[in-house]
């Protein structure tokens, strides 16, 4: 549940913009001033104003899980001025691809040693339990479920622009 | 590479915003003309100024990088105003943590198999193939490579938050 504002200090929002705390405040709620830095941080990203617009945008019930990920959003653009969150998306896209891929070999391999069509080293070479190539046919139909927008970096769906940036930046 | 913008035409972002397109423009080579939507879409989120801070506070050879990473939170906030790019964070940090524990049981069937233990049925019911519980000793370690916030959803760490969230929202 929103932590709830509603007494003698003004919430979060309104001490950082030095204004009184109306009973009406649309930060109040979700901004509570035991929480300080949550609001300093969405400030310094998104700006108060488009915090306000976008919390009047969004039905009441959700405005809670809205604050959340736009605080979420802003920490981890002042962690990583130059992916922020979007580094954290490269690198589980990644994985999940490697996971899956490693998944395909190991039930192929699984499949074969059910019919003892193969030694303890399988045909290309891999150690039992290793893992390796293998297609990775259910991952588009697993990555369906929620909107994703075309990858940031050109010609790099997994990220290694983040990973060399990263290093740059690191 | 960045787009150069150094022509006749102002950048996109000095079009928007209605000024004169100098030389110096800290928009002009990653807002070229011929993508007025991409500045549209990072002004609407972050506002002009926070993106110029931004750029302003980060090494020139990383600017791309940001506003690449910049433009594609933008994106999925207005595609999915309660839950932005954090949605698919939530994901797929889900479906890694599906497929650790599929590949960590398919993995113990095979070595089981190679001491030739167990039937086509495995012990705990699961079909050869089908994947299943198992420990995710190496989920930790290979997220450990890149900053990450704790998770934007109250004990919810794998974002079942989000997914209620989002048959609300859609």
């Amino acid at each position: 549940m929103a932590s709830s504002s509603y007494s003698n200090s003004p919430c979060a929002a309104c001490k950082f913009l030095r204004r009184k705390c109306m009973p009406d405040c649309i930060f109040a709620q979700y901004f509570p001033p035991e929480e300080p830095q949550k609001f300093a941080n969405v400030h310094k990203i998104f700006g108060a104003s488009n915090v306000s617009k976008l919390l009047n945008e969004v039905q009441p019930h959700q405005r809670e899980d809205a604050v959340n990920s736009l605080a979420y959003e802003a920490e981890a653009r002042i962690k990583d001025p130059v992916y922020g969150c979007v580094g954290a998306i490269s690198v589980l896209q990644r994985q999940v691809i490697r996971l899956q891929k490693e998944l395909d070999a190991t039930n192929a391999d699984l499949i074969r040693y059910t019919c003892n069509e193969i030694p303890n080293n399988t045909e290309d070479g891999r150690r039992i339990g290793e893992g390796g190539e293998g297609s990775s046919s259910s991952l588009n139909q697993s990555l369906s479920g929620f909107y994703y927008p075309s990858s940031p970096w050109n010609n790099d769906p997994c990220g290694d622009a983040y990973q060399r940036g990263s290093n740059n930046n690191m």
